[in-house]
């Protein structure tokens, strides 16, 4: 089974760094392939940058689609143009929020959401609602940092997310917690100890839900809005 | 006052037909300009369409922001990159969607929604959802006909969506009916004749709800997640 | 074209200061006149406030209907009877709850509102909840002021409405804010500038907004549960 | 215990039907007092009516108040004005179509509610929404009779309320139904009778739940929104 | 008529504490019966005990139709088994949470709950957005006590209880408590006393709202999901 | 890794068919395990059988956390008890309808649910607004036939099950089939193939699901809901 990790902004060290989770995550057998979205924003921070990487998102996909991917992950806590994504690929898509949340909601009856800038907090809230799981989320946190400070060495940043996820657990009563940011990945397993709780890395469960879907016999949707573009 | 009216397609066609009906709708003193989203697809059937098309249409509101328009009329029934446009404009930024089926919740208890393709059906039901109106929408429906269908002189695309309209009035019992494409604006007279229904046309009251915010003082608010994006 | 705004409650200098709202919002050529309805109590203050209007505030729809009014805006944030002056009217009816909350969700992703009296908050939660808009509500906040202190002079009233919104910026994480009452119509301008959010009037958005319904032909449906009352 | 069961309309021979099921459902040492509401329309058949009705209502409800009532029947399906009678009220206050739906969401998993004109049918609508049981209530339907014809000897009414909810049972799966209008009261035994489906009579149900409120010690709560009235 | 209102835990002194609730609320001529699950944990203290109790409970529940019961509450604020017990049962099966949610539902506008462990506000979370009441519902609360605390003379948990009440009436803007364990019912006057609110108890309302659909002569819906079991 | 699937009744053949169809699914490396709840009922039709089952499948999830599973199969589609074996078990619950309507999330934009008999469509739909999913799922369909029918060799049940599929694509408009019986599992492909839709099995999404979860780290939390039960 052949997946392709995309990783829509424009920062190869991203890339790099949610190549490493997605390998560590695979099973055997998988081979997973990283791809950025050259020409796209260095860092997705709200609708506009969402859209000024999403044409470039979606030439990842259709190269991914030429050389036959059985799945695709989008690598972006905004889940961004995961629907066109879908039209144009034959196998499933994923988009890590949608991933993250959806594990959550299987091991815990609740689940907070930190992300990095407080502008992308209503961006996740509206997605949280779109996918039905505003009842078990108990809140979006931003923890008040660039996407990029993640890819800085010795930035606080990891701190900064740390306490956050701490705070969720004092004010929000949250049983797990979604790390809302793709570049948050490597801090998984150190966030998970620091803090005692479940910590679910997007990045990690769409790579292993894309896997469960090819292994299910499951391909996307093509008699409705998924369906191919349609040519002009 | 002068308002910009973006056609986030790159039919001219349609762009002429969209300014026509915004300029009839606008009151004496507002300038209404229109502009295509050259370079975008013909037109926008589904979510990989709107996602190549919108880089188009920011660089539209881009210049109509460089131009100082006082606010902006997104004239696509799928309201594309909304967030995206109002992150970047100072004015109000209005979707044809959001402003026809939220006028249509001011003068009815309920509306159903007549869009073109049925592969439309689920991305409209989504917005309808994200606007909080779904308990006000009876249906969606699709009158199964191609967007550029109402661009070719003597199609029956018309006759296709009274015939529509006269099945949401029969089986629906909605109240009014809105257009859920904006090639179909220079019907909406026709129809409204033809059916005895309100028949709302999104041009035509984005382009008045365009004029009212204005008129109000309001702009976008620019404190949070419609701030200007991050520069990298 | 006509515009009649109805105060529901009885106080005269409300009627002035909302009739001084939608004049200064109104287009050119557009007639506002003011109606109060007397007989109705001083200030609506809940549920009771609003059945002992609500019979007054119909007569001046009434009246208003006779005169030939293009649209009514019923002046009181519960939107009182707005159902009942549909059924009346011809033309378009708009409450400044329903205009306030809309024009907010057009230029922000969430709103706070800040009302009077501590017993409207849950009367004005409903309403949003009606109007399918509590996801983008952030909180319905009270001033803790009565009505009428909004009309005497020297009152503190100001000041503990821009209090309430510095709280509503710093605790709601909100985008924009909502006046709860008819009566906080003339501070929005200074509230805008002293909080340095967009404060929204529903006196003057609903202004616009009957403006805009009427500029697009829009009437009241009567096909359905709008229609004119069944004589007896 | 003293219970008021109050008709919003004029018509006394409502009142006296309705009186007859509440003295029937009412347990041994209840007295039962019937009011009609003089002044107001002869029926209610939209929110016009309603309006034109609340505040004779109301002034029914303060006498009952004057006379020590425990608790007050409204009953009327669009339970009108009920917020305003639980501010002026001490005891409970409850409305046929709160109660209808929600006995019925105690023995079925849903129910359909059938009522007199298809005006009616948003209104109920809403107020199903409202009461937060829109999940459970499968169809809201429409017997096409006007509320005064069951109250003619010798109409078809309740045939048609027959065949309306042998519909109901066909096509909506409903495990049970409402009686959506007081004026069907005297028709539920025969209806259950012949349709073989638990048939609900609201004034039936809101007799018993108003004294198993009164018998539970509980009185409307006066700490917020159903505070007496503010004294102006 | 004969109710029975079972325990479905095995600690006896709560059955007697129960009984005693809803027999001083019984109606004159109405007999009431406790009974306890022997066999099933001593306490429901999350979904675990909910399960090894259930069976138990339905044993009950079956002896109870076969001496001719009318009507059955099951006193477990967490409603375990409701829909299977209404499928064993002829007569009406009331559960104590949506009991005193529904009361407190009909005499205040918001309400909020105070239960005994954290562990089972979640739980009765998820109940009360199954029954349509989460708008009404300001926040479940957990005292931090164990069930069987309730039981301990000279225990502090009654203070606990009130003060997590009077926290709720401070933050949580509530008009009414609805008290969230069977064990708490006789401190209901009490509580109210001390707290100045309504203060709701399930044991108490769902024996009057089971003599409410007794009386009005409603039984289980028998044609849906609550027929009889299938026999194998 | 090690994984149990449960099958909650008490049919061996059924047992046999799950443990087939999730041994197919599973990854190279993953042991999979069939239980049967042997004293649950046959078969699983409503809440009644629900509920006698449970306790006999608690029994089996103890066993397989003593014997070390990393992850637990429910293999019925009402998911029984599934917080109580979360409760109980260390690694992840998987249930079949959680997992087969999440799995249609995320390859379509809407899905249709087949069952068996007309008596667990609530008990479904229940679930599905439960897990957020309603605005997703078109509509919950039975075949119309006792679970046991599926075993039956030479029954006509699974040209039952297709045709229900080819009314749910004509009727439904959704985009993919989600099988609503663990006894369905084998027909799976066959289905597929005669109605050219997506159709998704519980007990094979299921079986990735749990992989998936294990293989990205995550476990059941524990500091809420799911915590272990208490001792008594």
């Amino acid at each position: 089974m052949k997946l392709v990790v995309i990783n829509p902004n424009s920062t190869q060290s991203m890339t790099d760094k949610i190549l490493e989770s997605a390998r560590a995550a695979a099973a055997d057998g998988v081979v997973v392939e990283g791809r950025t979205a050259h020409g796209a924003p260095a860092s997705i921070e709200g609708h506009y940058d969402e859209v000024m990487a999403a044409a470039h998102l979606l030439r990842e996909v259709q190269q991914a689609e030429a050389e036959a991917a059985d799945a695709i992950v989008v690598a972006c806590f905004d889940d961004p143009a995961i629907g066109a994504c879908r039209e144009i690929a034959t196998g499933p898509v994923i988009g890590i929020c949608e991933a993250g949340i959806k594990a959550a909601s299987m091991i815990a009856t609740s689940f907070s959401i930190v992300t990095t800038l407080p502008r992308s907090v209503p961006v996740i809230e509206e997605l949280v609602r779109r996918y039905g799981l505003d009842h078990q989320c108990r809140k979006v946190r931003s923890a008040a940092i660039p996407v990029l400070a993640l890819e800085e060495p010795g930035s606080n940043a990891r701190q900064l997310v740390r306490d956050e996820i701490l705070r969720a657990i004092e004010e929000d009563n949250c049983e797990a917690v979604v790390l809302g940011c793709a570049g948050m990945s490597d801090l998984t397993e150190w966030l998970s100890v620091e803090t005692g709780i479940p910590v679910i890395d997007g990045v990690t469960v769409a790579t292993k839900f894309a896997e469960a879907l090819v292994g299910a016999g499951l391909k996307t949707s093509k008699i409705g809005a998924y369906a191919k573009p349609n040519s002009k």
